[in-house]
C-alpha cells in the first residue's frame, strides 16, 4: 500500500522519554515557540482558507485555563507540541478571537482536506483528549484519577493504580470469492453505500480468529486464507483498524439482521465502476476509510 | 504460519447472539450439562495427570456463590460454557473437593501442556475475568457498574454508560538485516535470554508507525519494509500480540536503558543453534511466545 491513509502519517516525534520529565513539560508550556492544538468538543482547530491545516495556538491560551491539563503530543522542529481540551468554553472562536481565521469543523469531513501529517496529529489529539474526558475516575475503586506522564497515563488519587489510554483493535476484511467480493450495509446507512465487514477483536482472540468469527456471525460465510493488507488509526473514539483480505470458502450469504441490513457479492467490474462514481446498486466508502483502500487494492487500481 | 500458537485455537463458538438473551443464560446456569470453568486468582482450574486439560465443573459450584457473576464463554457440543471467578475462596481445592484431581497452576507454565483449544479458552477466560475484577466502577462518574450481556459489557448503575472489555494491541517485531536479526534483553530477564522488540500501539498510530517508533526508541534503529507475520492473544492481562518482520535500514544500535539492558545482532546460524538449546550468548523465547514463532519463521525452521 503506497497511498497515504487518512489519520496516519503523524509528523511529530512522540518523544516518549520527555513524557515523564516534568521540568521539561513545565518549561515548554512557558515558551512562546511551543505549539498548542485547541480541541473543542473533540474537534481540533483548523485554519480556514484554501489550504486547510491544523491551527496552532501559543501557551498564552492557557492563561486562566480551568479545564483539563494539556496533553504532550511530541516534538517537531525543536518545538514541543500539546493538545488541550477547551470544551468548557461556550464560544471559543469568539472568546479567543479566531473567528474568520479558524474553526472546529467535523474531523471526518475535514481530514481529507488536511496535509497527511496533520491528519495523523488530529487522530492522536482526538484519541487522547477523548480518553481523558471519560476517565476521570478509577475503574478499580471509583475515586478520582489525575493525569501524569504528560497525559499518557492517569493515576488514582486513592489506590494509586495506573491507567493507560485504550486502543481498540478492529478487524475489517474484504471477503473475496475469486472475481467477486462481499460488501454489506449496516442498518441506517444511506443506500447504495456498502462496505467491508468489520468488528472488534475480543479478549483471547487472534486477528485471524476475529476475522473468521465476524464474517461467520455477520454474513454466515466461512473464510479460508486471510492476508493482512494495511492498518489505520480511527479515533472515533479509539479504534485501530486492521485491514485484511479473506478468501471465502462458502458462498451462501445469511446475514445477522442486527448487524447488517443487507450483504451481497459484487464483481470487480461493478466495484471498479463504483470507485469512479456510485451506481444505483453500489456506492463504495470514501478514501478516508480503510475499506476504500482494501477495495482499491483488490481491484488493482 | 501453520504451527498452532499458544492461547489461540479456542474451540468454543462465542455465540454472540446469546449474550443478550437473559432467559437463555439463566436457563443454562440451571442445567447439569452446562460447563463452568473455575478461575482462582486468574488461574483456570486444570486437571492433574499425564494429559493435562482444563477442568470443568457443573453449575452446582455456583450454589451460595457470592462472588462475581459467571461470564458466558460460548457453546460447544450444544452445551453452554461459562467462566467464574472464585478468588473469594481461601482454599478452593479443599472446599470443592478437587484436591489431587485438579489444581490452579500458573497459566504461562501450563499452557504448553494443554490441548491448543483449551489454551484458547484459558486465554478468553483469564482476559475477561481479569477485566471484571478491575472494572467495578465507572471511569466516567465513579459510581458502581454491573455486568451485562453475559459478562461482555458493564453498565454504570448511575449514569448508564456502557463499558466494554479492553484489548491492548502490541506490536512485536523481528528486525532483520539480511542474515542477521536484532534481539534484546529487558532489564531483569535472566541471561542469556533475549527476544524480539515489542511495545504497545498508541492512540492515533497505525501498526506500521508503532513498529517504526518502538524500534527507533528502544534500539535507535531505522526500519524500512514491514511485513505482518502472525498474531497471538496474550492474556497478561489483555494484550493482542501482532507479530511482524521489519527490515533495518540502519545498523548501529543505541539502546534506551530504561527499556533494554542490551541488544545485539545475531546470525541465522547462531539463532538456529539456540532454537535447539540455549548457547552461552543466546537463549531464544520458548514456543509459547509469538517471538519464538517469528524467529523460527525467519530462519526457515
Amino acid at each position: 500500500m503506497t497511498r497515504p491513509i487518512a489519520f496516519s502519517g503523524n509528523t511529530l516525534d512522540r518523544d516518549e522519554r520527555h513524557r515523564k520529565d516534568e521540568a521539561y513539560l513545565a518549561t515548554s508550556l512557558q515558551e512562546d515557540k511551543t505549539r498548542i492544538l485547541p480541541v473543542w468538543k473533540l474537534a481540533p482547530l483548523v485554519r480556514e482558507g484554501d489550504e486547510k491545516r491544523l491551527a496552532w495556538a501559543t501557551p498564552a491560551i492557557l492563561d486562566g485555563h480551568g479545564g483539563p491539563d494539556p496533553v504532550f503530543l511530541g516534538v517537531a522542529d525543536g518545538r514541543a507540541h500539546f493538545a488541550v481540551d477547551i470544551s468548557a468554553h461556550g464560544e471559543p472562536l469568539k472568546e479567543f478571537g479566531w473567528e474568520g481565521a479558524a474553526s472546529f469543523p467535523d474531523l471526518r469531513a475535514t481530514v481529507g482536506l488536511l496535509p497527511p501529517g496533520d491528519g495523523g496529529i488530529a487522530a492522536q489529539a482526538r484519541h487522547i483528549v477523548d480518553w481523558h474526558s471519560r476517565h476521570g475516575f478509577c475503574p478499580g475503586c471509583g475515586e478520582k484519577t489525575r493525569p501524569k506522564d504528560g497525559g499518557w497515563a492517569r493515576i488514582c488519587t486513592a489506590c494509586s493504580s495506573e491507567h493507560f489510554p485504550r486502543t481498540d483493535p478492529v478487524v475489517i476484511m474484504l471477503v473475496t470469492d475469486g472475481e467477486r467480493c462481499l460488501l454489506g450495509r449496516q442498518p441506517g446507512w444511506p443506500k447504495p453505500m456498502v462496505s467491508a465487514l468489520a468488528g472488534f477483536v475480543e479478549g483471547g482472540e487472534s486477528l485471524e480468529e476475529a476475522v473468521r468469527r465476524e464474517v461467520r456471525e455477520e454474513a454466515g460465510i466461512q473464510v479460508g486464507a486471510i492476508r493482512y493488507v494495511t492498518s489505520q488509526p480511527w479515533p472515533f473514539p479509539a479504534s485501530l483498524m486492521i485491514g485484511c483480505e479473506a478468501e471465502a470458502v462458502s458462498r451462501r450469504i445469511q446475514i445477522d439482521p442486527s448487524e447488517l441490513e443487507s450483504a451481497d457479492w459484487f464483481s470487480k467490474d461493478e466495484v471498479r465502476a463504483a470507485l469512479e462514481a456510485p451506481t444505483q446498486r453500489l456506492g463504495v466508502p470514501p478514501p478516508i476509510a480503510i475499506a476504500h483502500h482494501l477495495i482499491r487494492a483488490w481491484v488493482g487500481k
